[in-house]
């Protein structure tokens, strides 16, 4: 701690202090940290390229906005590519960048994980669930 | 292929197909495929045990409401602990369970991905964002 720092003071821990590298550190994880984004890397990393029909098919549950929007921001993120064939009607691809691939051992690991603790997740929300509706039960 | 499935037909992947355990593990990435879940996840794996005013100091930008939430649904999930001590005020405590903190690693790459390549996203979006204004720039 510096000596012009007085000792009251509760500093927040260096990795936490705002500097402009952790800001940007934040909002990169915004666009990685959503569901959207995640299902569509991992989606593309074991198909390689897609059209978007064939993309929204194997994202399961996505609509035809939510996916353009998550697309555009992965593209201009540098995540993914697209790539527009000039036929009628015009056909376009997308797949991983060599940047966006390197996504790809996280998402899956990811993913991973929720398959592999399912039933742990489930015990946990059956005992919570059952919580709530005991009157010994306190909210705080 | 099974033979009463006729060949035109477009089948998903096998690890598409709506089994109760995909669909389980979709609803459980939609948990932890979160910003703040991660950096809930990401705080408490260095920190150990904190308070909820703490937590909420370092896990900057978050709104006393969406940390509220947030932490609820970690806990449902099982994935973290909230512990009361009857004192006056109340002192409320939330550390990682065991099961909470077999996400550390994966929580952590993850952060570690976004800060090691924020130039690469940077130049990306830059280039993007040029497009965007270039009136040979046609959208699809």
């Amino acid at each position: 701690m510096s000596a012009s720092r007085t000792a009251h003071v509760i500093l927040p821990p260096p990795e936490m202090e705002h500097t402009p590298a952790n800001c940007r550190a934040r909002e990169m994880l915004v666009r990685v940290a959503d569901k959207w984004s995640m299902y569509v890397i991992h989606v593309l990393a074991d198909a390689g390229t897609l059209r978007f029909s064939e993309l929204r098919r194997r994202v399961d549950g996505v609509s035809q906005r939510m996916l353009t929007v998550t697309l555009r921001g992965l593209e201009r993120d540098g995540l993914v590519t697209r790539r527009i064939y000039p036929e009628v009607p015009p056909r376009v691809e997308y797949e991983l960048t060599p940047l966006g691939s390197t996504l790809r051992d996280i998402v899956h690991e990811l993913i991973e994980w929720s398959g592999a603790h399912l039933t742990e997740v489930d015990e946990a929300r059956a005992r919570y669930d059952a919580q709530l509706h005991d009157p010994k039960f306190v909210s705080a």
